[in-house]
């Protein structure tokens, strides 16, 4: 009775932001799309509209009904973390304007859903990844940590209603 | 021959955001708004969106040419940082995304520019500010910080193209 549904991750970063996109059928998952979006490295204000703006248009291309982001936790370093958290914030705010339900999920919970062991490396997580959605392609790691992360969604959400 | 220009001071925060508008006519500054939007506690997604829909239907209602935000300096706190870091980063975007030019101030430039004292207290900014556009309201502490803010950009830019 139930359709498919899309599932976006985003890996967001100030320089660079990762972006993967899954469709969910029942209980299969279809590789749609993964890419990594570079941001440039130039004013600051233009990157966070290039977010906006990539992702406004990405949503209504493609239609997910939900995303999934990276938690934050334990941010080091005061300054990294406010200019991610800009980036994010831009990316968030920018899916739920769209009508995306927002799920965060911690890094340790993405690991342990998609290789069953939460301090797994990118590149076992990649393979991981791969092998899932059964593509064979090499992403850029933001990118397949975002496929990831929509994975993790997909697995984890009994519904795909938000959780807020 | 120049028209009157209105310039939107932020001071953004994840819990309430100052806005302060002003009008600048030659060498002539105007009054027109200031306050306070209180963001709640709630939900953090749903404040970033409250911010964003605030920002977008008080530009579109009284068309500010540019916004001055408060830079980010020397932030101590990696989570306080990163939380301030996502409600700055929808402000500026929404404002960058309605075409107003974004320019950013660093405290002691708003304070020197304001009271001629780079490290004067708040209560001495909101003095200067009163005095400044000839108004004797009592404006939340956010919300003179933001009328500094468009005053600084008032008394500094030359023109009022952004700087980027």
């Amino acid at each position: 009775m139930t359709g498919s549904v899309r599932i976006l991750g985003i890996d967001p970063g100030s320089r660079h932001m990762g972006y993967g996109l899954i469709e969910k059928n029942g209980s299969r998952l279809r590789y749609m799309d993964a890419s990594r979006l570079s941001l440039g490295s130039g004013d600051f204000i233009q990157r966070l509209l290039h977010i906006d703006g990539f992702l406004s248009a990405y949503i209504a291309d493609h239609q997910p009904a939900a995303v999934a982001i990276e938690g934050i936790f334990h941010q080091k370093y005061a300054d990294a973390a406010i200019k991610l958290g800009h980036a994010r914030g831009v990316a968030i705010c920018c899916c739920a304007r769209a009508g995306l339900a927002v799920f965060e999920y911690a890094p340790t919970d993405v690991k342990q859903s998609v290789t069953s062991y939460g301090r797994a490396e990118k590149s076992q997580v990649a393979s991981m990844v791969r092998m899932i959605l059964g593509v064979q392609a090499q992403w850029p790691a933001d990118a397949s940590d975002a496929l990831a992360l929509a994975i993790c969604h997909a697995n984890r959400a009994h519904t795909l209603l938000p959780s807020r």
